[in-house]
């Protein structure tokens, strides 16, 4: 991809735009990002914009939030390029606020503006670091169900022995009906299938056991659900340590089990990686040793970056709604970026729509 | 403690027995042995008798199971102290059998021997690396609940940054209602204060997020429950993360949520390990490396081996119960003889009892 370098980059790796796209500018994609989301915001959020558009082309930027913070950061970076919007907000939702409330009252708010943009289809996706359950109440709330879906997820990747699965639902929905798990491994395969060109998705149920009569009734409902799915791979029941295996690239759960397990592998992966440097750090010899060995180890470890996996796409509502952390740096903000953008070219939302849709005639539900 | 050898000893490490414990063994603590339970049964199982034995005094053990095949093992390492008692069982309950009919038709499996004489006090304590599903219903049914306990629970340790703590339940109740939840806090705290010397063992309700309103209704009243509990040190909700931060003692979920925790903590685990270890091999700087730090590396991992926890107690039971790993080496029936040793020692159970005749007595269930 030819790149052209444009003057401004004091963001550490510096960020280029393509001459061309800065011509077919009308043909752009537009990625709208809540600049004050996150613990970070504004500064992580601007800087990680600023990374991204200097390593990705095709699309711009519509930043919501407090414009002069905003634009101070630009300035201070040395932007001059025009790939990016702002668009002032009065209102911020604060972490600690409860999520319907601050949805159906700051409508001034980053997170409602983005979302409504959304809906208004006046963007392609929007992506934000910030208070999690307004975010997703709100994408529900504004954004909208897809029809004929009864519940979106929260879909995020986790690091497994063969790359990588999606584990849905991680926090959404703490209570499932057996339909959920149904159409969860639905969303599941189409986004699989589309984003990393899995030919068939292979889904598993995570439970306690391996076998057919396993779990809650809730969950051995599920299974029959699943097993009578025709066009869906569906594997069986899978245990906790048969996601590290890579046993499936689709596990399905409940939003309460997903989430838990979901901070479970961010924690034990950090954990484990500190106690190796700790190690590596302790004298002489391990520091020789660490000399040898560090980029190896650094590698294996990146698996666990969930800053690698960037944002966790939000499926089954109308839109392409992206969560980061809340704690996001500004490279966590790039890669979310980079997979919002990703997403959005594909027509996974399409595919929901019509996969949804012929369920609904078929009076499935 | 002053160790006499005895003579025999073929197991690797050597096995001793206190020339003191052979003149007492009527005032031994018997712990019972299901001899052919597990994938690596009886051999392994066998072997891990001596090596305890080997190590550890005040009691006998007494093994349950294919009486030649047991004799023939003792033979083949040279064992010739009186510490163990062989107990011939005709019937083997497999891996693959329906529980409660295992239970049922199998009397004089193993299993069933082995929790027979639990209840009629013939033992101090059974442990078995058999079929899970069997060994816990059989738990239930032949051991039988204490008084007042609604719901007993396999009660794992993880590994945590600050040690370990308990995970309660690990799969024995796929479902709980509130107050099952209040009685693990109370059976986990008795265990870690007096298993563990913890003076006040830090309570965590497992969580989708750490605010008082999070989780499911059943979640949400258990909470209220918990904190409601005046000698019980309820630090509130805690989230996936949290238990790898080392932020409580116990952990209280129900069992489904901890079956998946426990096997994602132990997959993760050996799952690092076995990259890391693979890092080492790549090539000559590597394994230069690996030489250097080999010793302190494997001491951190030592702490995701689930061979060195040993046995899982099943808690809320009439007696002491341990389950074991299905593919346990002679090592970790060691370590889980060690265990139930140690717990056949203390008042737990009694004080489980007299806990639960006050809550009866106070009308609370």
């Amino acid at each position: 991809m030819p790149r052209a370098a444009d003057g401004g980059g004091a963001v550490a790796s510096g960020w280029r735009e393509t001459v061309h796209m800065e011509v077919e500018m009308a043909e752009y994609m537009t990625i709208t990002v809540d600049a004050m989301g996150g613990d970070n915001a504004p500064e992580a959020v601007v800087e990680g914009c600023l990374l991204a558009l200097g390593r990705g082309a095709g699309y711009r930027l519509q930043l919501i939030g407090d414009e002069a913070a905003i634009r101070r950061i630009l300035t201070e970076h040395g932007y001059k390029g025009d790939r990016i919007e702002i668009l002032n907000a009065t209102q911020v939702i604060g972490g600690d606020e409860v999520p319907t409330k601050a949805i159906r009252e700051k409508k001034d708010s980053s997170i409602v503006r983005g979302l409504s943009l959304l809906k208004e289809k006046r963007t392609d996706a929007f992506f934000s670091c910030g208070n999690t359950g307004a975010l997703l109440t709100g994408a529900m709330l504004i954004a909208g169900r897809i029809e004929g879906v009864d519940r979106p997820a929260l879909a995020p990747m986790i690091p497994t022995g063969r790359g990588f699965a999606m584990l849905i639902d991680a926090g959404l929905n703490t209570s499932c009906k057996p339909v959920n798990y149904e159409q969860f491994a639905e969303i599941g395969s189409i986004y699989m299938k589309t984003m990393y060109k899995i030919a068939s998705p292979k889904v598993g149920l995570l439970n306690v056991g391996t076998e057919e009569n396993k779990g809650t009734e809730i969950v051995k409902e599920a299974y029959g659900r699943l097993a009578a799915l025709r066009d869906i791979n569906f594997i069986g029941n899978i245990e906790g340590r048969d996601l590290t295996d890579g046993k499936c690239d689709v596990a399905v759960c409940d939003g309460f089990v997903g989430n838990v397990v979901l901070k479970c592998y961010e924690s034990i992966g950090s954990y484990i990686k500190f106690g190796i440097t700790d190690v590596f750090r302790r004298n002489t010899r391990s520091r020789l040793a660490a000399a040898l060995v560090k980029k190896d180890i650094r590698a294996f470890f990146k698996q666990f970056d969930y800053e690698e996996y960037g944002g966790t796409p939000i499926l089954g509502v109308g839109g392409s709604v992206f969560k980061g952390h809340g704690n996001a740096s500004a490279k966590t903000v790039m890669c979310a970026i980079d997979c919002a953008v990703a997403f959005a070219k594909t027509s996974v939302l399409d595919q929901i729509r019509d996969r949804f849709a012929v369920n609904a005639l078929a009076g499935e539900l």
